[in-house]
């Protein structure tokens, strides 16, 4: 896990006296931030936008993932000429606190001690990823960003981007989320932490001094997560029943099925790139994750005088975050005055809907990209 | 695990030339069967209901759990003056072939080597269910069973009984289930197996012998399945994000919300009844369940020419095994020919509805039964 104390990315080493205030009540020192920029700012720095990502995504949005090799997780989405244009505006993604690419996370050592913070890391909420992305925006020297833009948890930190610093936020696009994590939601993130915690290699955190790491629990944690990914008909088209390499079932327990042998790919691929503590503080961040509950329990209060402009998008076979709490949210955006565009998106594709090839996803995102940025006096794109 | 070798049940012996023919290719032998009963047989042996029990179910139907001391699983439904009248019909329910409450499953002793069977039990199918309790049914003297019902695992092989026998099925009542399991189940079922293989305390299955038992695994599995056994909305209104004798959150990885400490509860009672090599084969069985492709790939030839009656039932928010796949079944026995009634019960409970007091399931399986005891000549329900 090189990446977690030496990221190849950029990164920020904030002072003792610049610690991240969180929401658990105890400050986080010293904070590490590892990002990726993409193109260039301008010179009123008008044209930048953060990119936040989802529960097992990091900063690399559009360049090779320094473990895997792979493109970046939004490369369909962004790159020069892409619905997110390089050419004309600024990128900025980086790691989340908690996460595991470089940004101070578990698997991070603690300078105060030499080890790895483990479980010794405070819990973060999207609050506080937020509001280290905040020191980060500070440390560019950019006021006020062009767009917030992210799908699931990144849309999660769209949404609290929105709420908690409305002035620096010109334009807001959340994707496939919700404005807290429902009670299902928590129960599938629960049964991962539990896997992870099951796995004596765990150690109650503490495996890396072992040297071991619980890649059995984290990867049923991953296979039960990836579920919730696809939807039932996505699942259906893509795998069915359909054998592996077999051509009649062997009455074993071996992965007879493609979706098994699917699952298990995903499972032990995963387990290569991300620390399963980190797994347990994400997973946590979202539980915790509920917008109106600080406002008073009223979501409208959340965006109230908000003067950005925000586009929710949601797609029809979501059942993760299905449509209607993108609807709540727009309910309690039209309530509070906000400038809102709606998108509920038609595929079979499920939540992973945001990261795939979606042409209406593409074309939602230039119309609102372009708009916003005729509205905020940047050049239209050259072409 | 003393119910496995010596169930609080009746028994049955089958003699090694009795030997179970199992869809693997291989014979299973010896075979035994425990079952219970309730109410009366009459004369001319035509009152027999035979009861098909789920996953995690067993054949203590109405009586006091011989481990947990609990009710029986349907006691809602069945009893003197039910819907299923144990005053009027005799009622039978055995254990499946794989379980673990005294029908011959992998935490069975096999006398062949005096250690328990573990995944030396060949994989069994519904089918090989079926036709264990065929031959307990034969046992027992009865022609024609009245009616086969069943929720879930138990709905397939009602489903199952009215195509391999149509002769002895005169009615027949599939209640929240399929025919055959979707790629989104099976995934499922998946997550559980790894679960319990990712246990070190499973030992390939052999932990019997080893004095240990995979229980945090099959906890695992258990709480991982119960999110499906309900509805995003059932548990939003159970449970919703509401936390556990606390007023704050904890910010740890403690069961902050109910739902956590309501799955992690699922997870603990479960273990304490029920074997971990008996929930791989029945999940294993499950999986393989595909009526239709034991046809040429036609469910209605699965039921050509029955003359059985048979009500199907589902429930609207199950997404498990949703109305749409009730529907598949209706549709193959309209156009079989087969007498077929569909009812589609309005609740938010999901899945586990088959299980719950829901006074519309109650009625339609009365008003079914009464109709079915007319035609088959029985007296009415005295009153």
């Amino acid at each position: 896990m090189r990446e977690v104390d030496d990221p190849q990315s950029q990164v920020v080493h904030f002072a003792a006296h610049q610690a991240l205030k969180l929401d658990a009540g105890v400050e986080l020192s010293p904070l590490t931030i590892a990002y990726q920029t993409y193109g260039t700012l301008n010179a009123t720095k008008s044209n930048a936008i953060l990119i936040c990502h989802a529960l097992t995504g990091d900063q690399h949005v559009a360049n090779d993932h320094p473990i895997t090799g792979k493109p970046g997780w939004w490369t369909s989405m962004m790159g020069p000429g892409k619905p997110i244009d390089t050419e004309r505006f600024f990128v900025i993604c980086s790691n989340v606190v908690g996460g595991c690419m470089g940004t101070t996370g578990p698997a991070s050592t603690n300078p105060a001690t030499g080890l790895t913070w483990g479980l010794d890391l405070p819990v973060v909420t999207i609050r506080d990823m937020v509001r280290a992305q905040a020191m980060l925006v500070d440390y560019l020297g950019i006021d006020q960003l062009f767009c917030v833009a992210g799908g699931s948890m990144g849309g999660m930190q769209v949404l609290q981007w929105a709420a908690t610093y409305p002035e620096r936020v010109f334009s807001a696009m959340p994707i496939a989320t919700g404005a807290r994590h429902s009670s299902q939601n928590i129960a599938f993130h629960e049964v991962g932490r539990q896997a992870i915690m099951a796995d004596p290699d765990w150690r109650g955190g503490r495996y890396f001094e072992a040297g071991v790491r619980p890649t059995k629990g984290l990867s049923v944690a991953r296979m039960a997560a990836h579920i919730t990914y696809l939807s039932d008909e996505a699942l259906q088209q893509k795998f069915g029943r359909r054998l592996q390499n077999r051509s009649a079932p062997t009455f074993s327990f071996d992965a007879d099925f493609q979706i098994e042998s699917y699952l298990r790919h995903q499972g032990s691929t995963f387990v290569e790139r991300f620390d399963a503590n980190s797994y347990l503080y994400m997973t946590r961040a979202m539980d915790y994750f509920d917008l109106a509950a600080d406002y008073g329990g009223k979501l409208r209060s959340a965006f109230h005088g908000t003067k950005s402009r925000i586009c929710v998008v949601s797609f029809t076979s979501d059942w993760l975050f299905p449509t209607s709490e993108s609807r709540s949210i727009v309910h309690a955006l039209n309530a509070s005055g906000a400038s809102v565009s709606f998108v509920e998106i038609e595929t079979e594709k499920g939540h992973d809907a945001f990261l795939l090839d979606i042409p209406e996803l593409f074309k939602t995102t230039s119309g609102f990209l372009n708009s916003a940025a005729k509205a905020r006096g940047l050049p239209p794109a050259s072409k």
